[in-house]
């Protein structure tokens, strides 16, 4: 088990905090929505490796843990968010935990995040941060990922620092809309764990900027990191990309792009490098029709990676267009160098136009391999 | 390709058909609704390999087949239904099928429906064929499987005949009603294709039977046959059965069943034979929480295979538990015999009580092996 720790120069009373949905919720997610209340925070104590989900004593083993942070860092424990991720339903080793936070404290580096960044890593291959400079500051987040990506966990976790004054009010204002158009337009597995959660702080130091400046730049900061939450992991070797247009609303823009995105045979195709776009258009037609989401199949024209593959409710496809989709799948496929990092930032676009209205969805999934198999089959062991 | 055909003694007006809810259907879907009009039906030609879907000639070569099949057998070709399943999206090789109409009429087998079970597998390793008496006569069905057990099609084909005398109202009425019981109750990959049909026919020669017990026998058969559709395939090696009890309302029920047994994460841990229940409260709290079902944490208990395992919002495990379910897990491992039959019958049940009504649903999935990712990820070559 890895121990990691945010720790503020000073407390802030500028932080906010997006929780999971799920309705088992994690103790650090049900401490973390009662810390949103508080006056100050001083950091985030985070371990890996166990999630801390509904054991009986899990919201006492946190409080012992940040009371031992708090006593060794001179701060309130109160002051502390907690996160974990890891195994659901074991209950946290609280005294190795105890014993490990001095060495944390003493840890603590100034001035850059990798080393953070990489003590939250699971199974990921490279760690993810991403920042961007604004005003006369910076936003910087740091994350780990998802199911597929990160299969030990099947949870994310996000920690959003930076040095503008962003208002508690308005960074709370700001944030679950952001999140929503970033963290919650990929999706691996469909499934949204017990313990996800992203928290933000800002410092202040660095002076003020316009709120729409920062709301700009977060959220390309964090469209960044959610690309490579999945980008990353042995288990893809494609990211699915797919883009709804013209659609009727923004509920069935996301739902049918969530839909393709997730479907097995969709997925499956596209670890074989295997143009199998009929796929495509079952699993849109058994959305919207089970679903009960607005399409015409007439109006429909879809392509992948710009070939055009079905318009007028007929499949236009040939041998040259098959070969064509297939190197491009090929040639999208992700092969990380040695340092874990992915060599590029190729995806597999699949375009859906719907011709209806003026809605759209964008979401970013991944393809079903061997290695998602593997992974998850047999992950405690 | 295997052209199958269905040819009744004599043309019956007491028929029925269950069509896809996909809004791109197959040509063999359009023409069954519309051939559910007709006074009499024949029978039906069958099918594999090219699904006829969203082809620009798909109803002409339909009717081009139907047109040779009605001159040889002496019938009228709009008397009968088409019915395809395959790849989506390709053109039906329409002359190399009529040139196999006259041998598919010559080589009709009388008594046994065994041959039509074979003539319809695809990646199938048995086929899938159930009857039981009523009354003087019987009721027989056969089936082809649907995504991950049939990966090369992921479409439900099913065929119900009977010489029971059933009118044709009545078959109507029923067969929607026992297809939702049946075949909706299992969930392979979550997609419904494009081309799902079950058609049935009732000759009427071995008199009336009572409503009710006809209900009854049709209901008991096609649950074996579900069950046998979701128990085949190489893709698989573990049934899963989720049944909710106590819960809220029937949709909720459903819904959440439906959540655990698709969810990736329950099915590789299953196929893992690894007892990572954490999973199952996961993607129940996932549904519950995002898709706004009721459900009150504390008032859940889940077992698996009959182990408890979670109650008053917390885990119960121990090493003991641990292992029992894993043996479970492994003794539900289903290993085909050399014939492509499965040895035995048994399921993985994840039995979760919702504490809430007194609604109940029952689900039938399965694990997700890497023998479905290779029969997916290129199946066409």
């Amino acid at each position: 088990m890895m121990l990691s720790l945010i720790l503020l120069d000073e407390p802030s009373d500028s932080f906010a905090g997006v929780f999971t949905r799920n309705k088992f919720p994690g103790n650090p997610v049900l401490l973390g929505k009662k810390r949103l209340a508080t006056g100050n925070i001083r950091g985030v104590l985070i371990n890996n490796r166990i999630a801390n989900v509904c054991t009986g004593s899990g919201m006492e083993d946190i409080d012992c843990l940040l009371n031992e942070l708090g006593k060794l860092a001179g701060a309130d424990p109160e002051d502390f968010f907690s996160s974990s991720t890891g195994i659901i339903g074991w209950k946290l080793p609280v005294d190795e935990m105890v014993a490990a936070v001095p060495g944390v404290i003493s840890e603590l580096v100034r001035g850059s995040a990798l080393k953070l960044a990489r003590g939250i890593m699971t199974t990921d291959s490279f760690p993810k941060l991403r920042s961007a400079e604004i005003g006369d500051g910076r936003v910087l987040a740091i994350a780990k990922g998802a199911g597929m990506i990160e299969p030990n966990m099947a949870t994310m976790l996000c920690f959003i620092l930076t040095d503008v004054d962003i208002p508690r009010e308005t960074l709370r204002r700001l944030l679950p809309g952001i999140v929503n158009r970033t963290f919650n337009r990929i999706s691996i597995d469909s499934d949204q764990s017990t313990s996800d959660m992203v928290l933000a702080f800002s410092s202040g130091k660095a002076g003020e900027v316009e709120e729409d400046e920062f709301s700009r730049v977060l959220e390309g900061v964090l469209k960044d990191l959610a690309g490579d939450i999945v980008r990353n992991g042995e288990g893809t070797s494609h990211v699915i990309r797919v883009v709804i247009t013209s659609g009727a609303d923004p509920e069935s823009a996301q739902a049918l792009a969530r839909a393709v995105v997730n479907s097995p045979l969709v997925k499956t195709a596209v670890a074989g490098n295997d143009p199998n776009v009929g796929r495509i258009i079952s699993s849109l037609g058994d959305c919207a029709g089970n679903g009960g989401y607005p399409l015409v199949p007439e109006r429909v024209t879809v392509s992948l990676g710009g070939t055009p593959l079905f318009r007028n409710n007929r499949f236009e496809l040939d041998p040259d267009r098959e070969n064509k989709m297939t190197a491009y799948l090929k040639d999208a496929r992700l092969q990380p160098d040695l340092t874990g990092y992915p060599e590029h930032n190729r995806t597999v676009d699949i375009e859906i136009d719907l011709g209806l209205g003026d809605s759209c969805a964008e979401v970013l999934g991944s393809d079903l391999t061997h290695e998602y198999v593997t992974e998850n089959a047999d992950y405690r062991t």
